[in-house]
Formats: structure tokens, C-alpha cells, sequence
């Protein structure tokens, strides 16, 4: 079985001071410590970037890893837009799978703010489709598109979306790793500006910096050894037309849905066994679409069940983004699918301090790749 | 035992009428096609390309070929600079050893020709190291170095060099595929002009367009069905440093000496069993150093080996990228890896028609990354 048994995560937010290569090597030498392990007990790495291609033409990076730690070892990069960190832990895990007693590192990375906030959109806009950069639509317009369908279908108001972000920020406060720790009031929220109506600045991620790094193994010998271990039981991907016009419904990921239902399959556990889950939500809508497609809540009713706040710290069995989401921790795209796992380690091994979930044994991480085009779904349990 | 059981490739060369996503289409159900299978007997997909983000601001194209394919499988794209293709199979190789009677697709493809010379050129160099690029290294510039290195240290002209493209662009005329099918003499390569000093126009692969495609399954009943077959024997990815300032030795590839060994070591034969092998000659220089770094030549016995042309088509026990390798069939880049390996396919199977090699049982396909930061050795048999 596969386990992880560390977790290391930089400070998520505008880290200026900090490039690429700085922030690979922070988390790389910091989940080592952490798991007690020196780099030559590592047998490969896969790593999940977006944008350094698009923004620092620097591709290869498995390359600049190599060279990073002095090793001769396979590294392999893996991009799937936002779920690049996702992707590449669930190819870390077939790749163990196939290879007795070994241990690898899954590194996800991304600097995005020594750019202006029109050049990361722009680049954020290489996970849509051609014909939709053409068209002018942003990834903030692409979820408008949905959350408008979604709102009227469903007869909802920008209140019932303000909910996700008030609930993150609540959590972001309790986490020092955190871009943003202050908590909002559902005014403020909705006093925000626009971006692409109906969602505002407050229903959407920031652009991030930031790294992060679990180490995964399926040696026996170092799992009894480590401080903490948290079982891998399911790891999932699906992929869905990039177009947002070619699917079916505007107000459902069938790539998450899909994802989930092999993933519940896997594991073998019901949705209601999940205590914690860290779910995608790089917009508010995205959020209540996913508590939706993962079957925790029955569709149409997310903007209900979203306002009656169940889903904050301990108000329930089940507590959603933790560590803030991608709303309040911040969202580096590449490292973004490592932190949702990293942070359900946190949980189920007693380590998430302030914002802790009590009774925690099962937990899930959701990942998206652009408008849905993948989906990542984890399931973990102590 | 992994198995190949199909390949397909389209023309490779300036394809101005065709898109990236054509390729892709025509690639995907041209390799089906052969396979005589349907989309839905495609349990995942593998998609090895390096310069779509950068070029065309094009990412997650892992959900662009879901739309394509209209079905939700794993689909992941793999980049690892010019050895994108040979990683692409590489983690295919390892994902099947993890699911029985699975059958996956590897997919190579790459739209470079949209572009001009030095756009192209200055996306290459995002293989390389900021710090390289920072000096306006480009991959001829590096691989200069490395010619400059080599001849000194050994005695040789660039005389030697050229025998490399001469033996390559008499294979690529045989090869209706290939980017170029005229042979060279090596009064024109030496009098071409230089692009990076000692290596010349006709020293250096061309910028090419193109996609090419495996089916690569471990499910018996599909083996036996299969009009033709080949055994993956081994399947090694090696990474080494991005900056070639950072290397040991300037006259040796060590990504791809390891992987050698480990390729070798696992596949249980000799270097002497290979019949035929598609090396990746991106510069005249690069084949030679690789075939000293694979162990089929002595180490600096490279410049002297090359002009015997003894690697030319059926000269000896040992022919060398029959294909025409990147020199004349042509380098779109991430399809490479997946066209050397398809390559071997052809020549095992006998279906290599006029540059078919005499009595092959044993392959090899050797793809390199950038300047050597990544190395795939891939051997195969029938």
C-alpha cells in the first residue's frame, strides 16, 4: 500500500524574494527533514508545474531538479494546468505500484507574481482551448459562464457564492502558511469589484507563489519508521472535452464526477466516511459545483447547503478546505494539488493545529485542471 | 511483457496546412486504425510535446484530446524538452506494469514550422538553463561546445562530423516519411554555412512538424490478435544537470551512459545483440558522443567509427538511425522519441521496406533531452 509519511509546505503568497529554483529547493530539502531521509534514499521525483514555460520560457525542469539535488535518479515533470500537482501524484503512485520498496518525491511549484496580473491571466488562459483564448474568455469568464447557469437554474444570488469565500477566509486565518489570513463579512464580499460578473475579486484565488512536498512510499521498513503515515487508498483521473461548449451540462464537471465515483469505488468507503476534504475551488462557484459532482450534495442544492455553513471547522462530520482552499491559502497552480494532499496528511496525522478537524480518519483532495478538463480525485485514511 | 502492437506516423516536414490538433487526429486514429481497434479498447493516453504552451500559449492538452477522442480516460501529457516522446513511453511502460490487460496510446506531436527560425530557436532554448539562455546559448551554441571539446581532445576535423548527416540523409531517402529525402554529399555539408562554429546548417536537425503514435498493450488476447508484435524489454529514463558548466566532462552524455547500463542491465543482453538503433542526433556531434555513451564505440573512438560507415544500412551487424534520424526524417520534438521507437517497431516486424534491415531481432531507440538533462534508453525484441 502506498503511504505518505511527510509533508512540507512554503509559505504560499507574493514571495518576491524567492524564484522558481528557490522554492523548488525549500520544499524539496524541507520534506527530507521532515521525513528524517537524505536525497539518496529518494528513487524518483515527479514534479507538476503549469507556467514556467509560458511565463519564464523554462522548460525541462526535471532537468534544473537534477541538477538541484546532484542525483542521477528519473524526475519527470507533469502539466495538467491547475492539476498538474494532482496528476503528477497520482503518476507517482502507479509508478510505485509497479516497483517494490520504493520512495519517491512529489514536488509541485509555481512562481506566478514577478508578472503583471494581465500577462498570468493571459498564461492561465493556455489550459482553456484555442477557439475560447480567441473568443477573449479568461478563466474568470469561463466560470461566470457556469456560475450564471448554475445561479439561474438553481435560482440563487451572488450571496449564496459569497459563502465559500467567508468560509476559506475563516480557515485562512488558522493557517500561518496562508496567503491570506484575514477573515471577510459576507458584505465586503459582495462590495467587491467584479471580474467577470457574477463573480467578484472576493470569489476568486489570487496569483500565488509557492511550493510544496510529500514523500511517498511503499517501503514497509520506512513507513514503520516515520514520525507520522497516511494510507493512499484511491488516486483518480479523468479527463473532459476542454471546450466548455461541447459539454452536456454548464452546472456539473462530469470529469469530477467520474473521478469521484472510481475513487469512492477504489477505496471502498462511503462519502459520509469523509471527514475532511480539500476541494478546487480557484472560484466560489467552483467550490459548490464540486461538493455537488463529488456526491457529497445532491445537485442544485450546493447553494443552500454552502450558506448553512456546515462545511466550516467542526459544525459538522465533514469539514471542507481546511487550510483555506486555493481562495484564502492561495493557488500556485503547479503546488496547489500537493498542498490539498499535504494538507489531508496535516489532518488525519493530528499535525493542522488552529484549524485541526476533529476525529479526522478519512479525508479527500480534489483537483481541476482548467474549466474541468481534468479532475484529480485522492482519497486518503489513517 | 509489454507489447507494441501498432505504429503510425504522418509525414513529418514544413506542414503548413496542418494544425497542431489535425496531427494529433491524424495520429490517434491513424495508429487505431493499424491496431484494428476502437477508440473505447484505449484504456489511457500518453502525450509526449514540449513547445505548444510556449509557442501557442497552448497547455492542457491532455483535455484537448479528450474532446477528440470524445471518451473519459486518463489522458497525461509529459514533457521532458526533446526526450518529451521517449518519457511519454517511458511512463506508459510503467503504468501498464501497474494494470493488467490494460492497452494504452503514446502519442508524440509537434507544431514548430508556424513560426519563425528564431522564435523557434529561442523556444528550444527553454530546454536549457535560464543562466544559459541569460548568456544566449542556443542548443546549437551548447552542442558547439560540446563538437569543439570532442575534436580537440581527439584529433579529429569537422570532416568527421559530416559522415554523420551523410549516412543519415542516405537513410532518410529511402524513408518517404522523412522531413528530407535527398542524399548529401560531404563536400555540401562541409560547405554549408555555420550555424554555431565547428557545427554547419547540414551538421544540425531541421525544424520539423509532425506526430506519430503506439499502441502498447499487456492484454495476451490482444498480442495474439495483432498482425504484428514487438517485447519492451526495458524502458530507462536518466536525468543529469541542466547546465552543461555543471558537467564532469563535456565529451560525454552521462544521463545517457547510465541509462545504458540500467536498460541493458534489465534487458539481459549484450550491446553486441543490437541490430538496430535509433539514436538522437539533433547535431552530427550528438550521435557520436551517443554512440560512445551507449557503449557501442570506445570512448573518442567516436570521429574515426562514424567515417568507416560501418552504421550505414546493413554494412555491419549495427545500423544507425535508419529512419534517417532527427537529421533527415526530420525533429518535431516531442514526436521523436515516440517515431524512434516506431522505428525499431517497423525494422523488428519487417515492414521497413526499402531501408529494411537484414535479420533484426534486437533494437534500441536512444532520446535525449535539451543538452543531455534527460536520457530515455528504450530496448526492444521479437
Amino acid at each position: 500500500m502506498n503511504t505518505i509519511i511527510a509533508f512540507y509546505q512554503t509559505k504560499f503568497g507574493e514571495l518576491w524574494e524567492k524564484s522558481l529554483t528557490s522554492l523548488i529547493k525549500e520544499a524539496v530539502f524541507g520534506v527530507l527533514k521532515e521525513a528524517n531521509l537524505e536525497i539518496d534514499q529518494i528513487d524518483a521525483i515527479f514534479f507538476g508545474n503549469m507556467m514556467a514555460g509560458v511565463l519564464e520560457n523554462n522548460l525541462h525542469t526535471a532537468s534544473k531538479i537534477a541538477e538541484i539535488i546532484g542525483r542521477n535518479i528519473p524526475i519527470f515533470r507533469v502539466e495538467a494546468a491547475c492539476a498538474s500537482g494532482g496528476v503528477a501524484f497520482h503518476l507517482a503512485t502507479r509508478y510505485l505500484n509497479d516497483n517494490c520498496r520504493k520512495t519517491v518525491l512529489v514536488l509541485g511549484a509555481e512562481k506566478m507574481t514577478d508578472y503583471s496580473p494581465e500577462e498570468v491571466t493571459s498564461a492561465l488562459a493556455a489550459a482553456s482551448s484555442g477557439e475560447e483564448q480567441e473568443a477573449g474568455l479568461t478563466f474568470p469568464g469561463l466560470y461566470a459562464l457556469m456560475a450564471n447557469f448554475y445561479l439561474q437554474k438553481y435560482h440563487y444570488t451572488e450571496e449564496n457564492l459569497a459563502y465559500v469565500s467567508y468560509k476559506n477566509h475563516y480557515h485562512g486565518s488558522l493557517n500561518e502558511k496562508a496567503h491570506f489570513q484575514n477573515k471577510l463579512t459576507i458584505e465586503k464580499i459582495l462590495q467587491s469589484p467584479y471580474v467577470a460578473y457574477p463573480l467578484k475579486v472576493l470569489d476568486s484565488s489570487p496569483i500565488s507563489d509557492g511550493a510544496a512536498a510529500l514523500i511517498v512510499t511503499n517501503d514497509k521498513n520506512l513507513v514503520k519508521k516515520s514520525k507520522a503515515s497516511v494510507l493512499v487508498l484511491a488516486s483518480e483521473v479523468v479527463t473532459d472535452t476542454i471546450n466548455l461548449f461541447q459539454r452536456k451540462s454548464l452546472d456539473e464537471i462530469l470529469s469530477t464526477k467520474i473521478a469521484a465515483e472510481l475513487a469512492f469505488k477504489k477505496a471502498g468507503i462511503e462519502r459520509k466516511q469523509i471527514n475532511v476534504a480539500e476541494v478546487h475551488d480557484c472560484f466560489s462557484i467552483a467550490e459548490i459545483l464540486a461538493m455537488e459532482d463529488l456526491g457529497f450534495w445532491k445537485k442544485g442544492e450546493g447553494g443552500r447547503k454552502i450558506k448553512e455553513l456546515s462545511t466550516l471547522l467542526n459544525q459538522s462530520s465533514l469539514t471542507v478546505n481546511p487550510s483555506g482552499g486555493l481562495k484564502a491559502a492561495g493557488h500556485p497552480v503547479g503546488a496547489t494539488g500537493i498542498k490539498q494532499i499535504g494538507e489531508i496528511f496535516l489532518q488525519l496525522t493530528k499535525k493542522a493545529e488552529k484549524r485541526q478537524v476533529k476525529n479526522a480518519k478519512y479525508g479527500l483532495a480534489h483537483n481541476v485542471g482548467g474549466s474541468g478538463g481534468t479532475a484529480v480525485v485522492t482519497i486518503l485514511a489513517v
